[in-house]
């Protein structure tokens, strides 16, 4: 299994190259998966999600509480276009044929094959949920596949293209995350 | 000159893709430039953005009520790592020797060579403001480079190298933007 733990510290890492996202929720028995191209780093240990109305996952985390982020891969794009496209309200067995697992200390399910999983507890603030549909997140918990992010670093350029993240334009168009640079001069921790 | 305007109904996909960005802003004569890896989409044609209390910037934001979120190129990985590295603080003359230019309807000063622009207007909401120094700005008008998108779609597969978007990880890590691939059933309007 190379999916592992990431520090909190430096779980942002995993949201920060602003890949397109799925999103899952549970609540009691009742669990769905999204498409979210809207979901950014809010602040230190803090996600910002934009969940429309028409959402059934929305209504998983407003009754739960807790979403995961999921930070898809190119081998994922089809999927990431199937759960876009299809709601629960239409079609209850959506997640039937889906390959899902668990993490210790997560019951929702998360969704094979991603570079990286956030457990994020919702910090409510009804105005920016009701007028502008969004939420934002504490990171909890995080997880990442550890062939392409080795706790601190991404690692795309030494790892199958099939696991770079993916970042959504529109109609079926998907960029692919591309080479990487560095400097030496950088501010900020290594 | 290849900045041209970009229709509001399409701006929200210049930020899509989750680049890094800088941001400009300025009150009366007294402009500055930041770089920002925590800016996103918060709803149709809404930008979040986070901006930090030691931000000179953000001075300007809050005295002003406007911003413009730039998305940087690989031309200007080390101008997004000397703004981010500099504060106009301690290092008042920060923006004597970038490349800015102006924009008709636009008064505040934009750094040559990137992608796109989009200029914000902020959307006050005081407790997000002060308790998690999050801006949230309505896209007012946008520019973008016609060399890699064409007022839709970005084209980066048919552009240059040192005009894709830039994707900051931390320490000096850069990841660019890479290829681009295309499903016929991808939800959502061409």
């Amino acid at each position: 299994m190379t999916i592992r733990p990431v520090e909190l510290s430096k779980a942002y890492r995993l949201l920060q190259l602003g890949a397109t996202t799925m999103l899952s929720a549970k609540h009691q028995d009742d669990a769905d998966v999204m498409a979210a191209a809207w979901v950014g780093l809010g602040g230190p240990n803090k996600v910002i999600a934009y969940l429309g109305t028409q959402s059934y996952t929305r209504k998983l985390v407003e009754k739960s509480g807790y979403f995961v982020v999921h930070i898809p891969t190119v081998q994922q794009m089809e999927t990431v276009l199937y759960v876009g496209g299809h709601s629960k309200f239409t079609s209850p067995k959506k997640l039937e044929n889906m390959p899902l697992f668990y993490q210790d200390g997560c019951d929702i399910p998360l969704v094979t094959g991603s570079a990286g999983y956030l457990l994020c507890k919702v910090v409510h603030n009804a105005q920016q949920e009701q007028q502008f549909d969004s939420f934002m997140g504490e990171i909890v918990s995080a997880w990442a596949d550890s062939r392409i992010f080795d706790g601190r670093h991404w690692l795309f350029d030494e790892a199958p293209e099939e696991l770079r993240t993916v970042h959504y334009v529109a109609g079926g168009q998907f960029y692919a995350m591309g080479r990487g640079t560095k400097f030496n001069h950088g501010p900020g921790q290594d």
